[in-house]
């Protein structure tokens, strides 16, 4: 048994999780792994290194991705789709191992529908905005990177009566903006799924500065949008994985909440740190434990699946229908965080 | 509505959040809340502070729990519960959410029960082995102070050409020990639902290290037994939630494996520690939906329920059947630790 | 002895440690604290708290300041000195103690030399570009925060083979950004007190990727300059404590780094993080010792005075000497830090 | 120029630091270092690896050392620093760079007395105690480690009315005791400087919790002796690196406390914990420069020297006169800290 992963998109505290996991489970069956560099790049381009497990055995602390990783998609230019089945042939392998988000899974499926090709997908975001998996793992680092933030600029925005708006990531879908909001009492939620009634926020943080709570946390979405508001950034561009950055919204916001209060309002984009460091024991734990059931799925033959967690269990479900739908959050939490928001 | 609450047992982060949640989920249905002081033994004596939005809004980043906490039963004692039913009545209460592990939640069931007192439960414990629930809130801040310390002993094992064993809390119950024992890349995870075969550890040990991995990790429950040992610690005592402390095992463990190896081998016990802390976002977000869940229930009039975690959602079970069984490691978890200790 | 304190000027870790040190040791000698809220505003106005041991016993781990701040300055409005001076005798002081930067403590200096005003400062500055000290405290935590954050990008800016420029505090002052350079392996570090040659920046990171290492940390003071480079910020402004806002450096030198190198280029501005957050250890220790000596110099009636560090110890400079010149980067350290940026 | 180093002693967060500066420097003026493996036992036999700018490029946030150490002494064994000194020439050194405390400096002084073999120190204790630097690397990162431990602690004591008593490094210096007693607002603080009255400690906790403080925090160095106790620990061995463990004077705390008070009492021995971990920034940045100026002397022919920091710079000092005095606590420290032990 012959096995090529590869890691594409956005990296994410844990990748490196699931690639050692995969290596020592197929390691442990007599197989071999190879690491395809660059996301689809590697497997167009036939480029890769050798996996095994004393290669892999430190990595489990370290972010991000030892195969690098790129947007390139092969169905995004003809003939490119055809390069990835001649490198599997090539390099004689049995298995591919996709490891990524939606695009990058979209990518596993079409290669199993259309080539046959014995592909497994193991489901990687950020955002926790893949539907088929309660979560995805570098969500919970994610998390965990912003409150330790949101935990420091608590006692800067105290001793200087300020309000500080702290933009997180989340495009489309309010994940990380919700769980962290709960997780850092923040005093408003501004996620994509709903319009955001910025006059109602203020005159929330307006009347919790009346009742004595000195200063205020707003978190909010990259990707929110404020009712009656024409908000188009002007840097908006498309980054490195098709998303459109909207960066500039958590300073739009920090504006408005001055000039609508009166009250000094400051705000800090998170950004790339939240991509960032060493996954926490619930992404090490997660990461592996996928990478394990991938490689299982591969020594049993049983591709075109994609491996997911639910509830404490890892299962197998056909990528195909674990594609092409983006999980928005579910409205159970923004009513739950809504207790703390009126 | 007035509600009372109390956190029986050891203290472990998230507690607060729970309280936070509660407090502010009653307070928006008109409702108040008291804190019964110290658990059970509040509840019997009468001692109780008030709670409301604005005193708890601060408590959620804070470890332990602001009501503080003991090992009181009254159930261990004739006339006790009769007090708590008296105490009940004074202070004109609708209900009663005890917050605690199976002792606690024990009680609260046999109040609602015997005396039919409008008990309400959330289950608490840092060694996640409540049944009903996927996990508790506590075990994720725990398992990742037990990968810091392990992140931070690695390297100085390495400058010494050590093994460390590593002894975590888990008396009867290895979830601590093999979810960390993953996260951490451990070389071998001793828990107590396995006999620990430990010449096959030091073969390991010595095999490992033979092929180029000049360290080695070892983690171990404080309750795993040795095969073959007659290992009797002599300074065993019954800490005050009637834990048997066999605090020792990980220094015995480690003189063995000395003895065994002839490589040094140095020990480290978190102890108590590992309930210390400002809660993960896991758990803060966690006990923050508990709460507000056993305030619907409370507001709900849906008494003699245990709030529980199930996959994404919180739900409802009957105290009853959630007490009285310790939830022991599943072996899907060691089967899976298992593809790294071989 | 009645002693009163206050904290102007942005705040940063360790005010609460100095506030602490300063209330136990007046307290010991058989004196008493009053805190002036919101820096000289409170003096002028007669804002104040009551500050005994018990009420600071537990603040030494918080961040900011209890007093609040602000960067109203006596001598910017003609008769408000006077108001001061009227407060310090309806008060019934018999020294005030201020805590700030160069700013708070030259109205400390002027009070003492104007009206006699029997006034002791405490040197705080979390850009350490204070002279007669050889730290202040907040800027060790502000070197760990920043350090933290680089670590995390460090594997981000690996997986996608990126450059990642980090503005950090120091308009002025390049003693956050040399410092903290060194402490992240920086391949380029920019300070005001250097005019910035770009292209060699430029010709350093092509010439590191050449030679296989694939990703780049670029740290920038937010006052660096670009030689050649007409930028002037669009949004240049006036923060609340008289600092001119560059923010946008890190972005600009992001941008060009992109188009003069073709390597992929990503900037993150860490902004308020860098004053936030629980003191280090060393900030945590000086604090409290110079709040221990501040209130040694008022019960021995050695006023005019500044505490600061010297080597291990607090010794008393005057005031006067003390303040009205920014201490910039000492060569030597960019002398040292240059042995990594060639 | 052609220069080894090497690392001997207990190991500390910093030393990757020194050896990276030492590289790089000593290549930027065109020499060339190596790295002797596990301290003088890698001089004597002559096991070492080549070093380069690119291999030491990563290695500065990463704890420990990656030339390992030991406690081999050749002063120890007849005939074994003639073995150095051959070793010396059969690898055509031109200066040996030794990174160690008290122990490993003496005999780099030895070698240069007695052979005229040309040595250079770099002072390395995580105690603190050498004479002749303000401060030694990896002392920060420890008391950053025990602070985290003690923030940590004080919620899970406060949750149960206990007092912890927190056992921390220093046989014979109470530095690490003392500075991380004062950033731990520790209740009391007992160092190997002074005999401990345990009594007055206990009257303090009594008094403490009667004025309303429901926990304690009582920080003990490992060489801390009670006055008219007679214990002596049974398990006393010596460590690998000559340092008698006096492991269990927290234990015996603990329990003396809760016999004389009443009080719940527990203990956590820190150990190995304090090793261990990535440099803080200070650490960093002392040990980079520290080994930046070691090689400046190498270059200059400068040999018989040590580094050391004085107040904000790096000097040297004949080596002879920084061995043979153990440095203890200074008095200052000590009466500072009673401000809070009173």
């Amino acid at each position: 048994m012959k096995v090529a992963c590869l890691t594409g998109g956005g990296d994410c505290p844990g990748l490196n999780a699931v690639i050692r996991g995969l290596v020592r489970t197929i390691h442990n069956a007599g197989g071999q792994t190879i690491g395809l560099l660059e996301g689809w790049r590697g497997a167009i381009e036939g480029n890769f290194i050798e996996l095994d497990p004393m290669k892999t055995d430190e990595i489990l602390p370290v972010g991000g991705t030892i195969l690098g990783s790129s947007r390139t998609n092969p169905y995004k230019e003809p003939g490119l789709a055809e390069e990835v089945v001649k490198t599997f042939k090539k390099l004689d392998l049995d298995c591919l191992v996709a490891i990524g988000g939606d695009d990058t899974l979209g990518v596993a499926s079409k290669l199993y529908s259309d080539f046959n090709l014995p592909t497994i997908g193991c489901p990687k975001t950020i955002d926790n905005d893949l539907s088929s998996t309660d979560f995805t793992f570098g969500f919970d680092t994610c998390l965990n990177t912003v409150q330790d933030a949101v935990d420091k600029l608590r006692t800067t925005a105290e001793s200087h009566r300020r309000v500080m708006v702290v933009e997180v990531m989340g495009r489309h879908a309010g994940w990380i903006t919700c769980f962290a909001g709960i997780a850092c009492s923040a005093d408003a939620i501004l996620v994509p799924e709903e319009e955001v009634d910025l006059d109602a926020v203020c005159q929330r943080l307006k009347d919790r500065r009346a009742a004595g709570k000195t200063y205020g946390i707003v978190m909010v979405s990259e990707g929110a949008k404020l009712k009656g508001d024409e908000f188009i950034t002007k840097d908006a561009e498309v980054d490195d994985f098709g998303h459109v950055s909207l960066g500039g919204i958590g300073k739009r916001v920090a504006k408005l909440i001055e000039e609508k209060t009166g009250i000094e309002t400051r705000d800090v984009t998170l950004g790339h740190l939240q991509r960032g460091g060493s996954p926490s024991a619930y992404d090490r734990v997660l990461g592996t434990r996928l990478g394990i059931h991938a490689a299982r799925l591969a020594n049993n033959g049983d591709f075109g699946k994609m491996v997911a967690l639910r509830g404490l269990h890892i299962v197998a479900v056909p990528l195909e229908e674990a594609v092409g739908t983006m999980r928005t959050l579910y409205p159970e939490f923004m009513d739950e965080a809504r207790e703390f928001l009126t």
